[in-house]
């Protein structure tokens, strides 16, 4: 059997910052984010092969990146009961390189969503998001569309962390995220890196943790209420408390660069002057705006005006959804 | 009786960041800094005058200047058994506007001791220490030359908060502090509104003042053995906490400007490349570079290839000191 299934990244308005488990990609925090489109990535399962092949992208992964795969292919063949074969796997994105925003979010939530598809078990998000975590915890947050939710949950096993949707797609559709990219050299530290560096030697990162999974109601409530001020208030404190846990660590830890800071210290005064934008910071140097679609024109001309040598204008995403036409 | 003093500002390799009292000036944590030649302020004091008289760089001190000039001589008085009139003060700095130095740290440190003096009142740092705090909780520190670590102390009354010697201006001669002024601008946060923002509302902040306790005995330690690299990591280690906690207060509380990140991102690249250089930075944009003196001439340019328009290069400054000539 074969399936095909397109999926959207994701970009956090509560940060996903250290692991408590790093096999199984647990969290010490919960966290909260929106999916968007049009950015996507597309996969293409079927199980029956002669050997398992992994190919992104036009390349066949090597090393942790096929791991990883196989990793949620492996999980996959032990809910189908262990019958399934080795897997052939294609995805392609149509993602900038290096545009701040995690393909592997979109790849691996698609990834699982295909391959539970094609080893014709029955669509269940919650099992997907679980299966996506194992390949990149952000992942688990892009089964579904809209604004999700992942649950940290307790367990050592990871069957209770799994993302949850809050809000679908039409319940904002105003809203949008403009990437601002600023940067596209490939980040010194990558972010599984810089995790656990700051997990281990950061004194901030226990109030992080505790900050942050409180954060996440707090997130819900305004997004129930769909107040752009309050959301682009909350987004800014928690993208400079991520990052402020990782200054914090030792040696110390950056992902912005000038140019990042002199874009925030222009929306700062573009806010005085009443423009509704308000930034994002993943652990690279491109942040990403929050308007509204009457203003997300302005954001794209601040973002370019601040050095921005590319911009994506994104809007809330769909749930991973199959596709009739295959890669392969 | 009349006497001058002149005395040295200090830069803090531990910072200082938030009060536990605001009348008494009493600080959270201790904090430990290099007092700064040649850079000074020199101050002359007179008691028997027909009313207090306070004049700071040929200005008229009004509001909260005078106020706390005021506090430091009432408390001079009290000390004297009240029997001293109103006094007559004059101050005049070398200072460049906004160099990112605290001029009021030497200017409070020069008046708590010419004050002591022109009282007939016995030379005593520890008392001119704490004499200096109520006028600016870091002139504590510029009373003395070289290292001083200020004890935040216990008691409520502040009689056990005050700066103590740890080695003097020639236990290490060779080190250089070059200050980069790469903004001349007033900033927007006075460091007090700033440190109250941030003990009222950062997540971080118990984490910093419990830090930052811990780093003294270390720095203590490193200065000890003279190892300029320990102590470069343990500045920028504690300068970045410090920004970081305030970068996590609510809202956020940003003194780097996009010229600062820059600056510290170019001296990691240096260091790199072999070049013994490190940065502090207290509550605003211009860094302090920390190198030996071989390597001055080198800091400087570097400073100037990031954009300053000055630069300021300090050696250990000695102990404040009486001065024949009067400045009236």
């Amino acid at each position: 059997m074969k399936a095909t299934v397109l999926a959207h990244p994701n970009i956090a308005l509560v940060k996903y910052w250290g692991k408590r488990d790093d096999a199984l990609i647990l969290p010490h925090q919960s966290s909260l984010s929106l999916t968007l489109a049009p950015l996507s990535v597309t996969t293409t399962v079927e199980f029956g092969a002669a050997s398992d092949q992994v190919e992104i992208n036009g390349h066949t992964a090597k090393g942790s990146e096929r791991d990883r795969v196989l990793r949620v292919l492996e999980a996959v063949r032990g809910e189908a009961g262990g019958k399934l074969g080795p897997a052939k796997m294609v995805s392609r994105g149509d993602f900038p390189a290096s545009a701040g925003l995690a393909s592997s979010a979109a790849g691996f939530a698609a990834l699982a969503v295909a391959a539970r598809e094609a080893a014709g078990l029955k669509a269940d998000p919650k099992v997907a998001s679980m299966l996506a975590r194992l390949g990149s915890g952000s992942a688990c947050r892009s089964v579904q569309g809209g604004f999700c939710e992942w649950r940290r949950g307790e367990r050592a096993d990871g069957t209770d962390s799994y993302a949850v949707q809050r809000f679908d797609a039409k319940h904002w559709p105003e809203l949008r995220m403009v990437v601002a990219i600023l940067n596209r050299d490939e980040k010194e530290v990558k972010s599984r890196d810089g995790m656990k560096h700051t997990v281990d030697t950061s004194p901030y990162y226990a109030a992080w943790v505790k900050d942050a999974e409180a954060e996440v109601p707090r997130a819900v409530e305004i997004l129930q209420r769909k107040d752009l001020q309050a959301l682009g208030e909350l987004a800014e404190r928690n993208a400079w408390r991520m990052h402020s846990t990782a200054f914090a660590a030792d040696p110390p830890l950056c992902y912005m660069n000038p140019a990042t800071l002199g874009l925030i210290q222009h929306l700062r005064e573009q806010r005085k002057k009443g423009m509704p934008v308000w930034f994002t910071l993943d652990a690279g140097p491109n942040p990403v705006l929050l308007t509204d679609a009457a203003h997300e024109v302005a954001a794209e001309a601040l973002a370019r005006a601040c050095g921005a040598v590319d911009v994506i204008r994104c809007v809330p995403g769909g749930d991973a959804e199959l596709k009739g036409e295959h890669l392969f």
